[in-house]
């Protein structure tokens, strides 16, 4: 196979990538000056240097040495509550919001229905160990789930009660979720029952 | 202008229906027998002959010699709160979903920002009526405004707080508006950052 | 049912309509003041009585006391072609276009693949009768299929062709179809072979 | 900038992508192993290594050692004939139909309407030298434009016209565009007018 087939079935494997989007791809940096190609190659040789993953909350952030990320071990973030998230963007979204300055968990995935094995496919021991170190540690009082509100987040979110419930019951740790209710842009209209149900019962 | 011109006029105007549909509406009758044109004509004459608007909450009722309607004379509604809808459709999605058992009234429509006459624009010398006979008569503890969460929904919402406070306060009625944070389906990755706000306060 | 009910399942018939917009129109209706309602209902049932079907090419135009449309009847129509569209919007399109003033033929549907009776289906008979009465008196040169270019419209021309081919041969009118190529706004990327090889073919 | 940001502000230059998705590919990158980034910086590294433009048609093909592509050397190919396209994939498109066995001429690109330096957009020189190479050895009979049939196609087809005309007049070369008419799937409602014109001139 040529380096062009090549490139064209790695960008097909990109999220939301289609053939007909990878040969584009391949089409526009064969147009581009080599400039441009090589510093991409580049940039890809230097991304798994420079970008480490947090041993506490396993998001990547940027490589300093340090084997924390900056939220993890900065002196302003909120010891005593973990927000747990599916992903490095929710994440960032979280974070960026500003409403929330406690510590954060990312699980790497969210788990399908009748999934198998689901120690596999997310963080579990993970999740497992740092809650047993930060309630020892840490003064942990609240784990939050956040997760999002479809089927996996939902059977996720049972997997993960029921793995961290010795733990907050030995150690008095609040778990809790999102609340639920209206959100940005909702219309009454179109809202299914369930949401219904919640903004009325959490009407202020 | 003839008869199947009117009648693309006509079906121009109706929500979301542009001149060429309209056209394939009208090419529609002329195709089917004239039986259902003839249905279709009386169904139109009979609809506000057979259509009451009720007097207390405003919504539009199947005609049965009452001046309120089923929902509005029941002894099963709760007589303690008064939920606002923008319209009978909001009405109908709130009824259906089975989570709230008060009265109802139907604003009949949203302020747009800088609305000049916003008591033309929407019932609001009706609903200070409707508050005052529940007040004096119907021992009225709450008032639930709900109403679709953009600007107009918000700007409606200042609103009638302000046409109401004086009512609220002489007879201690609560004023309150539907809780927010997730609904159904929502992602964190996509969620803004007022409803996670929302969401993080009211986790439970 | 009450009128309101009927009113949502004749409106749910439209082409293009579903059960929640009907409700929209039925509570758009409500809403208007009775004068639009009556004045749609008039509309309607003058519909049948104002349009007529031309016993000529078999379109609707508004009856003005006449049998044959006023196309057919034009001194400036071309009767050497006659042309044979789908349905009255394809005969509106291309009469406007400008292009073509000869005679045109409703077919007034397409066939399914596999139809079992073709004849009933589209105005086959009427088709072969005004062929004939054209070729008698009105020197008929040629007939030009006009049909969409998809399946239920190659499968029209093969059976039409099949029941016009006697009086073609018979009375030496030509069968022809409208020419195939790039269309205005096609991207050669995009572009299917077929299309393709038309465009090459037809290149001028 | 880190290598995170940097790779985020390259892959948000490609043809389709916005800053979001731009992030989604390195969160992709990151959670993949390395050898899946390594073999994508390296199939990068490669790619203007191992693909060659021919020097005669300007199309990119993979790196065999001659300078031209297999098309423009091949002994099947028809002298007779240039096709010029836009783009590589517009060659493609063309090539895997079947149905046009000639030469090709890539141009590079489009004019906009109004563009001040129409040879710099495009391979307007680098087409007058083809086109005279071929006329003066490969008794080249026609120029076959195959540009998109938009404004840019189309204003690009008036400029390759004037600069091709004293080459075409002096050797008799015809110049021709593709066939215009009904492309598949077409509908008689949706068609323009132009097309219709095109498909009754066509009609065959």
């Amino acid at each position: 196979m040529d380096s062009r087939d090549k490139l064209e079935r790695l960008f097909a494997m990109f999220p939301g990538i289609g053939p007909r989007q990878a040969k584009r791809f391949v089409y526009f940096l064969l147009t581009r000056n080599s400039g441009f190609t090589s510093e991409l190659a580049l940039a890809l040789s230097d991304l798994k240097k420079n970008i480490s993953q947090c041993n506490s909350c396993y998001r990547f952030f940027p490589n300093d040495g340090n084997t924390a990320c900056q939220v993890c071990r900065s002196v302003n973030t909120d010891q005593k509550t973990i927000l747990i998230v599916e992903k490095d963007v929710d994440f960032e979204n979280v974070h960026k919001s500003g409403f929330y300055n406690g510590r954060f968990f990312v699980l790497g995935g969210l788990l399908p229905i009748l999934e198998e094995e689901p120690a596999k496919k997310i963080r579990a021991r993970e999740l497992v160990a740092e809650v047993l170190r930060q309630a020892e540690t840490g003064n942990l009082k609240e784990i939050i789930i956040a997760l999002s509100l479809n089927g996996e987040g939902e059977n996720t979110y049972q997997y993960i009660k029921g793995i961290l419930q010795p733990l907050t019951q030995k150690y008095s740790i609040n778990l809790s979720t999102l609340g639920r209710g209206l959100s940005t842009g909702s219309e009454i209209e179109y809202s299914d029952g369930e949401t219904l149900k919640y903004a009325i019962e959490n009407r202020k």
